[in-house]
């Protein structure tokens, strides 16, 4: 058995019944979950009830046994195509790096349909056009009057954003980009110059 | 099926594939875990391979098919008896009231045994003597020269180490309790009265 935690968690594996240190194990594998965390968590397992213990392992497995990605926009999904794709309007699609930004996009509102690429270009890490799902989006286009590219503004989802931009535009379908700027609440004193340039760049009249 | 998410979570329901949501539910039951995080913890699980998913879920299940309390200290344990128990010094028990306060007294290079009573007395919460391992506790004294009470410097802490020593000093245990203080590396400026008022009346010669 392989232990993932952190050595001051090592150091006392052999007092951890081996079944809790496996599970601490595997909690520290989520995303954020340290092995203090970890630990924390596979000792609240033990004084869960025997039925939620049961239907927490099952929803684990059916996770991996039943999410597959939509046909069409590659979100996450049980069935062929995704909520999204069956009842929204087609003509707009806004395009994200993974399934947890599209979350955060329809809790803005916005009411069109996605693309989900499933990762950014990344030369340096080996990802090219082939590796992310650029072919189907392209494949999407009869119909489309607008995609909204809504990567993160760093260097490889600028670069993802332009690169399909330059791959739909020919296509004669209208690309755009989510404006990028001072997020709302945030202090002026402490934005970074790159943000606070774009923000002087991108400045809209006041009517 | 039923949801504990948050508000801005179960909005979005309908969005997420139902074995995604099940599972995001099963982790925000873990302590200190959000909606957000829940949800977090439950795409990554998405992107795990199917393997350490399947291993993952086999160790939830395993927790509470394998680990019981050892028979003499009710540390948790997948055998009759704890590793600590069956190798330490049996002549000196310090008492704590949960499992992970040992972890915490083992980190501090204890090399006795111990007595976990799974809870404190708590008479709001119709918590008795009876409802904590305090009988076990007693049946154990042949052969004991000190116990030490490490519950928390709190009310119910407090009551439950001062009840334990009051049954056991007529048997001739000598009962001690772990300092209190101030914490090292904590400010004096900030310390609360009950705390310094403890750490001077315990105040120890410098020689």
């Amino acid at each position: 058995m392989t232990f993932f935690l952190q050595w001051d968690i090592i150091i006392l594996v052999k007092n951890i019944p081996p079944p809790i240190a496996a599970l601490a194990s595997a909690f520290s594998k989520l995303p954020g979950v340290g092995g203090k965390s970890a630990l924390r968590y596979a000792y609240s397992v033990v004084d869960m009830s025997r039925a939620d213990a049961q239907s927490f392992a099952a929803a684990v497995k059916a996770v991996k046994d039943e999410v597959i990605l939509c046909k069409t926009c590659g979100n996450l999904t049980d069935r062929d195509l995704c909520a999204i794709c069956v009842s929204r309007d087609k003509s707009l699609i806004c395009v994200v790096a993974y399934p947890r930004d599209l979350l955060a996009i329809e809790k803005a509102g916005y009411r069109g349909v996605y693309h989900v690429l499933h990762g950014t270009l990344s030369p340096m890490d080996g990802r090219g056009p082939n590796e992310i799902r650029v072919k189907e989006l392209l494949s999407r286009m009869s119909g489309v009057s607008e995609v909204i590219m809504a990567t993160n503004p760093d260097v490889e989802g600028e670069a993802t954003a332009m690169y399909i931009a330059r791959l739909l535009q020919p296509m004669g379908v209208k690309v755009s980009r989510i404006a990028q700027g001072i997020s709302m609440g945030s202090d002026i004193e402490y934005a970074d110059e790159v943000t606070l340039t774009r923000a002087l760049e991108a400045r809209i009249e006041i009517n």
